[in-house]
């Protein structure tokens, strides 16, 4: 059963299971403490360091392990802010960061600090001269990741270190989605990793702070791992995760040209194979696991769940398989199609071509299905060109038709209102309009995206009684 | 090799290492995820949560998994704290709490909140009404270990829980020590544990927040673990953590049996076998697999070590085991002495009457190779009543001494300062004086205990040009 979900959390590595296993026994006791059983334990945690260090590239002094990837993105967040208090309160992160560094930017936010958020493209990345352009001097932190976890788009991040670098700034790279792959190319200050991401246990994250980055750990004083995560060391785990790095990567290259073709079979296949598909994040400049693409007028919960009854476990940036019923941010930041997002992320060592060859055949008749269940319009043919060749409906008005129309979709969550939208335009006249009212919040995304996909002006929303209203012109 | 530091950390129990590796299979996946990975990583969580609710006597929903019993501590403070923030803003806690709660109401002194610390009598425990009279208006949190995690001493929770009710405070008790016995019987409002301290791995601590308790997490928002806990969990070790607290319970009445006589044998053998020691902590409201003792004379460090060297693992709450040169804070609370202190924790299943019985036969002889290391005095003959029934040296003064001395003792770090004391304290008349001049914060504690133990008079302390000068008259 081919599981598509590597960036969410990878299967556990043959060997982080041998090191976890060979661990337990030797690495369960306090390693503060002058026994033989604590003296150990305090061995097996230096060397799982040594290892991690060299991993990253930076010395054993610089990493601490913490309990997970989240931790170390708000110990590393909280504590340079602190550490650069007089420097200035503002910090800098892309729109398009993991959830736990934009929290942290709430919270900071909240406490007093503010926060710049910097804009990403279509695919999902900076522009090094934006990102620069805002770290002004009273900056204390910058964030960002290495590469999209949703989309898989590579960020810009030596070029954006060396702006930082430059004033002065340190910059602090979230590396959870590419550690794997080989160390951050370029001159960070802080680094954050998970293990789960490459195949090693739940329970620890990496964070290295580079020697004379300025850093007051926040929270209660504790004197495990230098004080920067409190709390005792869960060292079989920690071992474990530093030997399936060292793995991964004597792995990463061999498994980064092959994945890569995979995921390119798939980014170029499924366009042609499913109609009305937007493939998302950069073509080129990407991880080599991860490809994401849109389907108009499905609902990513039922995409998932027939694609799980088919054999295959992705996952969705889609509003209705989240707890919020917001669309992923990444998404929203990227301004593209968010209904019937799935995010396929190949885990390495774990998929063949065949699992991927099986995924595009079941792919198109899935989301048939569900099209069909959603009285969804059909394209007019066999796709030949791409699926922005051919308007959703008949193009032939009845005689006499109202200029313009109102869709009333309030209520209706994700596909709905779009589908609505789709199955009218035909009902207008080119040059008449279109207005949907929704109180979903991936209208908002994905009626500007439909216009974009299919050729129709999107002229904006205001706000109406009740939700809000959509409005678009007939073009074509 | 017996190990007995099972209260810093027990060996993994056998059904936490059977759960953990039949949990890595299927509990590595994202529990958020739609998808059959993910699902059954939820499962295994929810059961995993019914199991450790059910022994700590709480419903599932009102209990979360964290990484560990320090970071159960941190949130349960911060939380109840901060939802209690209309109420007032002052935190009780006893003096011998672990670590974790008083390096959590320092951070919150140091935010502008206010401590109150209630004292401990000679075995360490609170008296219920000395902690109800600090329970003001204002306190928005009350905290209380169930046992003492250095003594053992079993504290008067259910008492203070109803002092706490009476008023409307909520108590958080730390179970830490005390869950592998049973649940905390008494009405807490918080409860906090540790897994690695009952046989489950490390990375698991327990916070169960009763329905109706005013919480208000801190830190960045996350969405797992009820917003209690941030970042991924880690399923196969929550996993072994309910299933070794389900196992050690069944053990747990038989067990408690069995080591509560061997730890009556320690507390009745040492003091007999030993000259000059104090066996600390209730003999008889206590833990049942703990017990602490100190030996004058002798550093604690160097007792460690030749105790490892024999064979057994033990810690210590001398001054000089830890990093920071002051004794456990615990002892200090006490009044008792804290040089040569031992901690013997007994791990349930892993400790024989043999194992005991051999530490008894080896300890006299490293106590005393110690004591004759630093030229200690030495015992006027075999001891027949008790340590503290013969003074230290020879109690006939030679002609004519003066009628105070001083001993310089700056630099010196513990036992020293009570040595030159003690070797010095037969020089003077009986009323005469002895000062100590000291710089190491043990003698503090150790310079009174010292006098208590030799039946002489404890003058008081007072500052000098460099240290302290600590005053004993002669009594015997």
């Amino acid at each position: 059963m081919p599981y598509f979900d590597a960036a969410s959390a990878a299967p556990l590595h043959p060997v982080a299971r041998q090191a976890l296993h060979a661990s337990l026994d030797e690495g369960w006791a306090d390693p503060a403490r002058l026994h033989r059983e604590g003296r150990r334990a305090r061995l097996l945690l230096d060397a799982a360091r040594e290892a991690a260090a060299e991993a990253v590239g930076c010395r054993p002094d610089e990493l601490v392990f913490t309990p997970s990837g989240t931790q170390a993105i708000h110990t590393g967040i909280s504590g340079a802010l602190a550490g650069r208090r007089r420097v200035g309160r503002r910090l800098v992160v892309s729109a398009v960061e993991h959830s736990a560094v934009l929290t942290a930017a709430a919270a900071w936010e909240a406490a007093g600090g503010s926060v710049t958020e910097v804009g990403v493209d279509r695919h999902g990345a900076v522009s090094p001269d934006t990102y620069a352009a805002e770290l002004g001097s009273a900056t204390a932190l910058a964030c960002l990741q290495s590469a999209n976890h949703e989309v898989g788009t590579e960020q810009p991040v030596r070029e954006v270190a060396e702006a930082c670098r430059a004033v002065g700034v340190p910059l602090l790279v979230d590396a959870a989605q590419s550690l794997a792959w080989g160390p951050v190319d370029a001159d960070w200050s802080l680094l954050t990793a998970s293990a789960h991401k490459w195949g090693g246990p739940a329970g620890v994250g990496l964070l290295a702070v580079r020697k004379g980055v300025r850093f007051a750990p926040q929270g209660p004083a504790d004197e495990r791992e230098s004080g920067r995560s409190a709390g005792f060391e869960n060292i079989p785990a920690i071992v474990a995760a530093a030997a399936s790095l060292r793995a991964v990567r004597a792995e990463a290259a061999d498994e980064a040209v092959r994945l890569r073709a995979l995921v390119d079979r798939i980014r170029a296949r499924v366009p042609e194979l499913v109609p009305d598909v937007e493939v998302v994040g950069d073509p080129v400049r990407r991880l080599p696991h991860v490809v994401t693409f849109s389907c108009l007028y499905v609902d990513g919960e039922t995409l998932l769940h027939e694609l799980d009854r088919a054999g295959f476990s992705v996952s969705s940036g889609s509003s209705c398989t989240s707890s919020t019923l917001i669309p992923s941010h990444v998404l929203r930041a990227m301004g593209v199609l968010s209904e019937g997002n799935v995010r396929v992320s190949l885990p390495p060592s774990g998929t063949s071509e065949e699992d991927v060859d099986r995924f595009l055949e079941v792919l198109p008749g899935v989301v048939a299905g569900v099209r069909e269940r959603y009285g969804a319009p059909v394209p007019a043919g066999p796709v030949s060109s791409g699926p922005m060749s051919s308007p959703s409906s008949s193009p032939s008005p009845s005689p006499g038709p109202a200029k313009s129309l109102v869709v009333d979709a309030l209520g209706r969550r994700c596909p709905i209102p779009v589908i609505e939208l789709a199955k009218v335009i035909g009902d207008v006249p080119v040059g008449g309009t279109v207005t949907v009212l929704s109180d979903d919040e991936a209208a908002r995304l994905d009626i500007p995206a439909w216009c974009g996909m299919r050729g129709q002006e999107y002229v904006g929303e205001q706000g109406a009684e009740q939700g809000v209203a959509y409005k678009v012109r007939r073009v074509v």
